[in-house]
């Protein structure tokens, strides 16, 4: 694995990882007024879209974050939806 | 312009712009009680690095895409820290 590898896979693995306090805290406080919906629903089909874009440049950094973020992203719109 | 850079702008264009509607809500009602400081704090780190990916990869879709995700993504910090 090339250090540029390395990188993308911090990177990926933070910005991925961020979304855990997020789905967190929520799930704690049944709480998400402050959350914005619009933001949720744009954020998950667009992570969607950076999914298939790793698929097809073979890129795995792109593949795995996406894919988990996917997962983070759609449970807190769930969230956002069940207690507004 | 091929289809996958094409497809790589979409996805950025939209996770990007997904953040426009949750800066939008925190700016109109001072609040992001709801909003994870620790999402945000390890958000902002992420999103440099994968800038830092884009620059060595030289690949415009990282790039561009995440030079304006960091803005608004410290525009949420910021009124996170201001608003609690």
């Amino acid at each position: 694995m090339d250090m540029t590898v390395g990188l993308g896979l911090l990177a990926g693995g933070l910005t991925t990882a961020s979304f855990v306090p997020q789905v967190m805290k929520i799930w704690k406080t049944k709480s998400a007024e402050d959350v914005s919906l619009t933001m949720f629903v744009a954020f998950c089909v667009g992570v969607g879209l950076w999914l298939a874009y790793g698929v097809i440049k073979k890129d795995w950094a792109i593949l795995v974050a996406n894919g988990v973020t996917l997962i983070l992203g759609l449970a807190i719109l769930v969230m956002k939806i069940k207690y507004k």
